[in-house]
């Protein structure tokens, strides 16, 4: 399957990043035609300009490359921290740019902007790994989790992918090493899980 | 009264920016100190990077202009559109870099950064002034209207700021010219409610 993995975080030795590896790691030994994307080291151009803003046409190359690549992905991973409740401006900005009208939704003929789009991206699944500081009752009763809302409804849904799946490692300013050793291994179980062995997959269908 | 606006649209033409004017003028007529923010115009680089995420340190003298002008706001104004369910990237990287730890708030001195922090801005309303395409009933029904939770609670509520007042306007794709002049004045109205005029509030306490 191609899978598109976006990452979101400045730090290479940040626990995000380890999560990346994981996930491209284990996505490679199952045979997986991985599109990695570390925002941060592409040095990501977030900002959506007037002229893009009105009917999506850009002459950026790597938007157009971005673009492509989410329209064929057959699955999406997103990887980031969680600040105020949303992702880095560099993602809000990958949104902002790559998902765009034709591309990852399409409004009917007659509408104007206002009505119900159809979504348009294929992938079967969209996961997001996501860490954070907060605790989790107080982010659920104190912030009510906008994250949550944002990708699932706001982003995946709209763009026409019912299958989401989202973990939320915390808290990390508190976490031995130990605890995140075990975080990774679950990132492995569920890369696993959700987009198992290809090869496997092949050799299964001939037994 | 020292009142900050921030404004994130990419187009002058836009209805985002007749609100910004509309809120300018009528703050400037109250006689308050107005620092006001067009994050396009001034190029606002919204990307925080590793070494300013460490302790926040930065030497660019814009975003140090920010954070002393929003700890010393008493009233803070916002004005964006809706974009998935979030601001615009420019708008959120002005989150990410401007109201950083010691700026807008500080956890306390045991505290690893999981606790429960004080906020620090001093200013007594904060107001977030929206435009959407997307008709009240299915914002709150299929996307739970995600900017209420992360202006109100994820940003000023965890800055300190207890009283908000949050306006949106729509469907802007399908509003005519009368309806648009409409909330204009609303805006005006709702300016003079918050901010009223400086000079009067000096003359009746000399009535």
């Amino acid at each position: 399957m191609k899978i598109s993995v976006i990452l979101a975080h400045p730090h290479k030795k940040s626990f995000n990043y380890a999560i990346y590896e994981t996930v491209l790691k284990t996505l490679k030994k199952n045979g997986h035609d991985v599109r990695a994307h570390d925002l941060y080291y592409e040095k990501f151009n977030p900002l959506l300009e007037g002229f893009e803003l009105v009917n999506g046409e850009t002459s950026d190359w790597r938007i157009i490359r971005h673009r492509e690549e989410i329209k064929e992905a057959d699955g999406i991973i997103v990887i980031h921290p969680n600040w105020w409740g949303q992702p880095p401006a560099i993602l809000k900005g990958w949104i902002d740019r790559v998902l765009r009208s034709g591309v990852a939704y399409e409004f009917h003929e007659d509408d104007d902007g206002s009505g119900v789009p159809n979504g348009l991206l294929k992938a079967k699944l969209a996961m997001v790994f996501n860490t954070a500081n907060t605790p989790e009752e107080r982010e659920n009763e104190v912030f009510g989790d906008p994250l949550e809302r944002i990708w699932k409804d706001c982003v995946f849904d709209f763009c026409g992918i019912k299958n989401f799946y989202r973990k939320m490692f915390r808290v990390m300013a508190s976490s031995p090493l130990q605890e995140r050793e075990k975080w990774l291994n679950e990132v492995k179980k569920l890369i696993n899980t959700y987009f198992p062995d290809e090869n496997q997959k092949i050799e299964n269908k001939f037994n």
